[in-house]
């Protein structure tokens, strides 16, 4: 844990009592049960294993405001239920109406983080969430992300009027590929600057990428002021791995969440790639994965 | 031959005299020699065995007028290269610069219809295609779908001033399988409605529809305006087939193009679809298409 945090963490903790601190310690804590924002890119750190979070020193304090005493512990951190982690994810092309949602309904039953749609379902998913805690997040420039950025930016903007709280981009990865960096950061930029107060996750589809594209793609998104990156689309040769999500944690620190996407399909996978520092997971067999089932979906 | 078509060619031919007629009838008339504008979807029929194609009868007035006598057999037919029915594709997510610009020097080449490539870089292929007869053709909502009308709209119009000559959109296939047929119908004239005198294909993904859904898809494309309909997008589950091109054409009757792509890898396939009433061919393999070598390629 850092300085910053361990110093609000103190403060906050001086105004409990001793026993309050002693209690908070065997507490086992839900999110279910907090005014928690788990759509802002708050994650810190998670271990569900050892079932807890870490979250930013900002939201941490907003957060405790909102929040009992006795739902931290004594150390910042909070028990976390992997649902709230997840983006519940629907982006096959075929997918209905009815298919969106009943997909939000899943969503609100479990209590996902979101559910992440086409743009074309905003609208429908706004209305279906509406006064629910679940979050309306799409996709931008998906998946091939070889959209202009005014396109892209576009898209956001729309998406936002009608009821995106978190847009998932695709970086332009043609142009990643050409080294022409500029374009890389002036294309998110452009999805960043529409996107204010909401969510931006910046996929920079690993499956094509080198080693040093990835970590180029990492350090564009921070530069230009993304909230998460995110591994893949769901829809390019291969999607989220262990070692992916390791060196996206290292090179974004912890200013960003990692936010790990394709081909995750069990509670298994999804424990690995928080283990090694993802903070969301986007998936569609997310009610599998909150019911430890073993999944037979392929895709995302 | 319908009785339009065969009374132009007639009026035409009675300005020739007996001489220029029979010679007609022996010319191996390639289309590399034509001013003839192979982006327009003029081809009413090809026949690529017996090497003939039978154009619209506006176009073929307006292209009679260009070409000279000894370029038209009798019954207003004109032998056709293959080449000219194909749009060379590269819509891979992590093409480069290098490779669009690789792609549109193939194009000139070989005299492809156009150039067929994701927006981001159309301004890169009309500046390399600038003063050739190769078309640049993009991509709009692609490969999904599902994106808004207005957005799509917005792409497509800038494409259009950016370069682009042809623009091939995707269907909302999910408002389709949701039975919203007005809501897939303003989605094509938001798009034709920005793209006037341009050529608007409508792909309509077959492979994730039935029957039923594929011919309403192309009645809706045909009464939305558009200029072609086209089969798949290379992304989704299956390309074009022949059984797909054969109801297409017959629905869409001798008033739209038909566009076959996806899985299109060599010449005997795209024979196939041009026996079967395709008159442009979506593929990456459009080389070795014309040099009528076997393809190992994969994807589009």
């Amino acid at each position: 844990m850092n300085k910053d945090i361990s110093k609000i963490v103190e403060e906050i903790l001086s105004s409990f009592d001793e026993e309050e601190k002693l209690n908070l310690k065997e507490e086992d804590i839900n999110l279910d049960w907090l005014e928690f924002d788990n759509s802002s890119p708050d994650l810190l750190y998670c271990d569900i294993e050892e079932n807890f979070c870490v979250i930013k020193p900002k939201e941490a304090i907003d957060n405790f405001i909102k929040v009992k005493t006795d739902r931290i512990t004594p150390d910042g951190q909070f028990n976390v239920n992997i649902s709230h982690l997840i983006d519940h994810t629907l982006l096959k092309p075929d997918a209905t109406v009815q298919d969106v949602v009943n997909l939000c309904m899943e969503a609100k039953k479990y209590n996902f983080a979101s559910v992440c749609i086409n743009p074309c379902f905003v609208k429908t998913a706004a209305e279906v969430l509406s006064g629910t805690n679940v979050k309306v997040c799409t996709v931008i420039g998906f998946p091939l992300g070889a959209t202009t950025k005014e396109a892209k930016a576009f898209e956001a903007k729309q998406a936002i009027e009608n009821g995106a709280e978190e847009v998932d981009m695709v970086i332009n990865i043609g142009f990643l590929k050409s080294k022409k960096y500029n374009d890389v950061l002036e294309d998110i930029k452009a999805v960043r600057g529409v996107s204010k107060g909401k969510v931006l996750k910046v996929i920079i589809e690993t499956c094509y990428l080198t080693e040093a594209e990835k970590i180029k793609a990492c350090e564009l998104s921070k530069e230009a002021g993304a909230d998460y990156v995110k591994t893949s689309t769901g829809f390019g040769k291969g999607g989220a791995t262990v070692e992916d999500i390791l060196l996206m944690r290292k090179v974004v620190g912890r200013d960003l969440g990692v936010k790990a996407s394709g081909g995750i399909r069990d509670f298994e996978k999804a424990l690995e790639m928080v283990k090694a520092g993802a903070t969301r997971i986007g998936a569609s067999a997310s009610v599998k994965i909150v019911n430890k089932e073993k999944s037979d979906s392929k895709g995302y």
